[in-house]
């Protein structure tokens, strides 16, 4: 039995891949696991039943036989642990991954999703504008190590890694911002990651939930 | 040659051992590893040198022979896959233990380090009140589901884990908030983590480098 993931039965994204399940299936896709999927819609994800997959009502979840994990980033680094593809063979090399794993979402991710957070909560309050370049501030910092640390190279630590695939998909929520493209390295960082074979059938597999669902 | 990790020269908690250092000594406590500390102070932490070992400029790092390491919740993972004590020996609950590392940084830490952060960056703003209760709020909803799920359990799955060692240091930030107190098997779940033999050490060691630091 292949494992089962959860994802949004409608996606506030429009299908532009922006949902943690996109995470889930690149790398279920990387590694050439089969997976089956099921919807869930925004008031079910709140339910009981959901959350006895994830205490925090959220997608993806990941069920596989007997074993059901929530968090993307433990998802992902499970399927990394159990199929070649994602992490370096070398055990140090392995743990600078999963360093990036964790920085991906711990320390690139957080500012960029307060300035949707903010875009989300307290758009309409007065002081929304004058927040912004406050929240760019933080997220540039950011972007400007990240950035430097790259440098020319392809991905982050040698090798395409797990914590490459979390990272573009990070910096895949700034697409199109000039924020994002004021690094140009960091651009084609994240069109590199675009342009592999598992990322679009990843990308997609999660269009075509989107465009059933819309009746597109 | 026990493993090096860096911490504050001078930690801005006044050591009641909120920095992320805090967390890298505990789990080497409870696996029963010595480690030596190099402390750096703010301007060496933005330096080549220090970059060179944590790209984001950040505390703590790792470093063990030729491995250097950052992020806290990768070098905490590292330490316990190397050692007993901190993952269950069975596959899905030590899977399970990895899902609640990840979301005590990504899912239950991000609202509250927020909350934090507007108070450095914007308490001056005229906003500032007004915007508490919504920052409070987002992480009333976090803890709620997080008390929801421990209910009276001693640990959040099974025995002790890096995943309670993270969830406990995380929740240690709200530390006699109101917001915290509301959750009485939350403020307990703390203490038992505090507790702890293992704590008390790394919490003494911290706590020392800041005695020995402000000349008390």
């Amino acid at each position: 039995m292949p494992p089962i993931i959860t994802a949004f039965e409608s996606s506030p994204d429009r299908g532009r891949g922006q949902a943690r399940d996109m995470r889930v299936r690149w790398a279920l896709e990387e590694v050439g696991q089969p997976y089956g999927v099921r919807l869930v819609s925004f008031s079910e994800m709140k339910e009981p039943g959901h959350r006895a997959l994830h205490p925090f009502g959220q997608i993806p979840t990941y069920e596989e036989g007997d074993l059901a994990l929530f968090e993307t980033g433990a998802i992902v680094l499970h399927v990394a642990e159990r199929h070649a593809g994602l992490l370096p063979d070398a055990a140090h090399a392995r743990a600078r991954a999963i360093a990036w794993m964790f920085a991906a979402l711990n320390t690139v991710e957080p500012p960029i999703v307060e300035r949707e957070m903010a875009f989300y909560l307290e758009r309409d309050r007065i002081w929304h504008r004058e927040r912004m370049p406050i929240l760019e501030q933080r997220i540039r910092v950011r972007l400007e190590e990240l950035s430097t640390r790259l440098g020319d190279g392809p991905w982050l630590d040698g090798a395409f890694s797990a914590g490459d695939l979390l990272m573009v998909t990070v910096l895949r929520r700034l697409a199109g911002s000039p924020v994002l493209e004021a690094y140009p390295n960091l651009v084609a960082y994240v069109a590199r990651g675009e342009a592999r074979p598992a990322f679009e059938r990843a990308f997609a597999a999660q269009l075509a939930v989107f465009t059933a669902s819309s009746g597109l």
